[in-house]
């Protein structure tokens, strides 16, 4: 292989695919990043067995071949390098990189260790604009359990239905669903992707990326853009039937900002000590919500700020972290929060964005 | 105690002194911060026993008094809160903190718990410019030891004599000295203050700081500004008679930017792999200096920019960290690196500064 590239499309690409190279495997060939020719392009490739991906960068390329290189020794080696055109050149298992005065042989591993990273080719199932993609993901990921004791809680779950796509992630305590708009997408489908995939996947989506073609099979789904191919494993099993937990009208709406109500729960949470950040919750129907909290230890804290409210007044026990976590996807504007009482569950929405819901349980006083 | 005071004041007065806070000690009250009123303003000490703070802030006293909070809910809290006024009131061991909607009470301890905070009022030493200072320091701290095997090493040597204070700190294989200018600094001085101590301090010298009070007796140093008093202890012992080393002639010397020196020792650095960071540097008279390093298990590297060179060719290996430090304290413009072959410590110093000194003792080839 012999092929030169400017250093700053081969440092991004490398930033893309080293966040999945693993640097205390048992297999070394999964500590390697695979440098392969394609179509005029160069291909890095990285795999830790459950997410594979291909990344695609411009250059010249002189003679195609193919090798694989330590990925962080590589990936440190090309940050380190000045912009602009640097030259590869392979011999043997050796990689010679020259750019001005800084010349460096690196020693690879043959191309043939490398584990394949699968294409799905038949079968597009539909597409979506990658910017909504990742903030669909962004709004429910959170939701899911972080311990794999239940699969199907640790990843998202995405259903296709007449043009529209469904993300829903719980681990049973909170709930977050997302709907968008897909092109193409006229058949069913319904898969668990895990959700550390999900996640890795709205890492790598560029701001120069537009449009995301998604294939899928029994067991994997691919993701695919001008410049990557993502591959992921599927969770098996069957997502809980959660649409009979979100409550469909409410006794009790407050709409206020979402910065004021992160700003008194935080405080409230301060002193929620010795019982997991639990923060008690009142709407007032005279235009006020408030956090309160107390520890026998530490003190007390009442916080609040105002509000529109419609509906009778309201008490109810939430884990502030639930809450923190929502507020923090959205971020910004008024959120709506309603209640049913203090022993079902209470939802958080964006106000005036019906595609979006998060349902919480509450905890008991 | 009955105060008020701005949050953003109060915000900056709790980031200087909870630095310095335990976190996990036996003692209780040194997770703690001391409240108190000091001439119209509100004083917040902390101490960890080997350094103490008072940080002055400007406030409304309507009552005078003292407690302490613990300091982590506390800062927490008063980050929480809006800007703008808040007030603070004790009642027997608990604070109120009321700032708007914002109420909260803290569990504090009696202020006789807290460990007094030496003052040192006998005796002005000499002033200094609180940036000079900072600077100093910074341009030294490194080279002292992080063990406390030896512990004159883990402290900065200051000499005062006629005006001039000497700043130096070594770990027996690098030394750095600064020479700054004080202000009546008639008396001589000579004494190991603990490097820790010292970078604390510097964090805590704000923009607004402009001069530093330097006050000594036989155990403690402490440097006064408007807003602070941070007293240290002294590190007991004799500081190493280190002038001997620092060469006075050179056989080789070589002028060039501290950016370029930086990449082609961190290039190099990447494939020192087994031997602690070596890494082999090359100053040609041709004008070059080159750095290069091989690993029998990664490859090899070669890295080089151009200089201007007196003197002749030269060879010398070094740890590359060592060199790395000083770098990240000079950061920009020229730097002069001189060589007297490859068993004698080599030198660098800002290019065309006189008052700073950095010497590397070389490693064998």
């Amino acid at each position: 292989m012999k092929i030169s590239c400017l250093q700053e499309n081969l440092s991004k690409g490398l930033q893309a695919v080293s966040r999945l190279v693993s640097t205390r495997g048992t297999l070394e060939i999964l500590s390697h990043i695979l440098l392969s020719t394609e179509k005029g392009r160069l291909k890095l490739s990285a795999t830790n067995l459950e997410i594979g991906i291909n990344y695609k960068i411009g250059g010249k390329i002189e003679t195609e071949g193919s090798i694989t290189v330590p990925a962080r020794l590589f990936s440190e080696l090309i940050t380190q390098l000045p912009e602009g055109k640097l030259n590869i050149e392979t011999e043997d298992n050796t990689v010679f990189i020259k750019s001005g005065d800084y010349k460096s042989h690196i020693k690879g591993l043959s191309a043939d260790e490398f584990p394949l990273i699968p294409k799905i080719k038949e079968g597009k199932s539909f597409s979506i604009d990658a910017n909504i993609l990742k903030e669909a993901v962004n709004s429910v990921s959170f939701a899911s359990a972080i311990d794999e004791t239940r699969p199907v809680l640790s990843g998202i779950y995405l259903k296709l239905n007449k043009n529209k796509l469904t993300l829903a992630a719980t681990d049973s305590y909170r709930l977050a669903e997302k709907v968008v708009n897909v092109k193409g997408g006229d058949k069913k489908i319904e898969v668990i992707v895990p959700t550390r995939s999900m996640t890795e996947l709205t890492r790598i989506i560029g701001d120069d990326e537009n449009n995301i073609n998604v294939y899928l099979n029994a067991n994997q789904i691919m993701f695919e853009t001008d410049n990557f191919e993502f591959t992921s494993r599927l969770v098996e099993g069957k997502f809980p039937d959660y649409k009979q937990i979100i409550p469909v009208i409410f006794e009790t709406k407050a709409v206020l900002g979402a910065n004021d109500f992160v700003k008194i729960i935080k405080v409230a949470a301060l002193f929620s000590g010795e019982s997991v950040g639990s923060v008690n919750l009142e709407v007032e129907s005279k235009g006020k919500v408030s956090a309160t909290s107390s520890s026998s230890q530490f003190g007390d804290s009442q916080a609040a700020c105002e509000a529109v409210v419609e509906g009778k007044d309201a008490e109810i026990v939430f884990n502030s972290r639930y809450i923190l976590d929502v507020l923090a996807s959205i971020s910004s504007g008024k959120i709506s929060f309603e209640v049913n009482g203090k022993l079902n569950p209470g939802v958080i929405r964006k106000e005036g964005d019906k595609s979006y819901v998060y349902v919480i349980m509450p905890l008991r006083a």
